[in-house]
């Protein structure tokens, strides 16, 4: 059996309690942090309270050479770790799909992932998010995400997918999660939207955006304001994500207010 | 301080190892079902499991009411449990921001949540899902979700939000979840789109859907068809949920087809 197991948002003991059985009763347990980080962890950490070894395998070992992976899921238990949901990647459709083709059963054990707790920590309804999107610097976006048009890659790229993402949810009411490439801050993410406005059109650089840090762990910093002053906040080290809110219910105004520091001036006025 | 907690998808194991230290050490433990389920545990089970009494608060306690447990949270630790992730509904988004007032600390611990297992379930990309949607039967729908147009209550009434809602994406190549209604199967929800799309016109009833049963628990079913024969497939008891896909990446189509039986005439050709 192939187990994938999400390790929640921060840190060791983000992972659930089934998960924790999970690797205590399987037979070899893997782990990858290519697609996903868990950036308050630490592997040795994670092996002293696991009480168990765990193999890390890098990008390639997974992709192009995941028969010794598999031929231990066919003979025993295997939980393969992953930051986050452990779903979200391509690269573990693929490889659950390779699974599935030899016979070996599967189960996902679901973990907290960024997508869920954005919405929460800013206080913002998440069944009124939009497509999402990832704010990435030249060559790093994974082929199948990069959009055919308008996004080219080398000097001169810009997140136009990104950007046009925020510019259609924003047309139509909606909140749109934008996700920084691994170690992005979120200076440098407006200042590649400011670029892709540029190209796009769409006028959203002057309205109000939230930046969160570090969701999940125990000091996650929130605040929104245009991203003029964005880019002067301090956030701390990153992971970073950008939300560009859209049309707010009064009680989402006012937890951006609260809870973001969002200037009231930049927000709907209250309902009458 | 205040702790809200979430105890993921099915049962009592779901929470985190960080809830579960949270639980063991808090003054105070409330927990609510009545936002969101958690269809496999049961609260003598979780009360052994976690070696602590849990008082359990109905919809009043928490919305009318909240004094008491403001006030235990203003003197000690008091934990919040509830299913999924626990900043998903606009009443602990409105608790958040009482105690905030209050001067109180608050701490999230998050937990997955529907809309993040879900795409994986079906091996769907997270990011291609627009906004999302609830199938709700008449009078079911807080305030704050009701549609000012198209979705009067009563009789006639049709969830045109929710059929609205994935027309929309569809249109644009996205795929929409939808949520269905406290012990909804899919049959009933796939009537009432039915309906819906007599109102509404869009010409999705004829298209490729998914359904998924008990996601998170150890037997979730997939399958995915024409509404037709969806209505007729035996997805075991609930909760359910919908899925419309949009446009797929061959490897999505490839998901369909393996992991939920899609057939194959209903999907995109593959890439040559």
């Amino acid at each position: 059996m192939l187990i994938f197991a999400g390790l929640g948002l921060w840190d060791e003991k983000d992972l659930s309690v089934k998960t924790l059985e999970a690797i205590r009763g399987a037979d070899h347990i893997y782990a990858e942090f290519y697609t996903s980080t868990l950036p308050g962890a630490d592997r040795g950490r994670m092996e002293t309270i696991y009480g168990r070894p765990i193999t890390e395998l890098r990008r390639e070992e997974i992709e192009n050479d995941p028969g010794p992976l598999l031929e231990r899921a066919k003979r025993g238990t295997v939980v393969l770790l992953v930051g986050g949901d452990p779903m979200v990647a391509t690269t573990h459709i693929d490889l659950r799909l390779r699974a599935q083709e030899r016979g070996i059963p599967v189960c996902i054990l679901h973990g907290a992932s960024i997508a869920g707790a954005t919405p929460g920590l800013l206080g913002l309804q998440s069944y009124k998010f939009g497509r999402s999107g990832t704010v990435s610097r030249p060559y790093s976006l994974p082929l199948e995400r990069r959009s055919p048009s308008g996004s080219g890659v080398g000097r001169g790229w810009v997140p136009g997918d990104a950007y046009r993402a925020a510019r259609d949810n924003h047309g139509r009411g909606l909140h749109t999660l934008l996700l920084l490439d691994l170690g992005m801050a979120i200076p440098e993410a407006l200042g590649l939207l400011a670029r892709a406005e540029e190209n796009e059109g769409g006028g959203l650089m002057d309205l109000l955006w939230a930046g969160v840090a570090r969701a999940g762990s125990p000091e996650p910093a929130v605040h929104a304001d245009t991203p003029q002053q964005l880019a002067r906040f301090d956030f701390g080290p990153t992971p970073h994500v950008l939300v560009l809110p859209g049309s707010l219910h009064f009680m989402e105004a006012e937890a951006l207010r609260t809870l973001a520091g969002a200037p009231p001036e930049l927000l709907p006025r209250e309902k009458p």
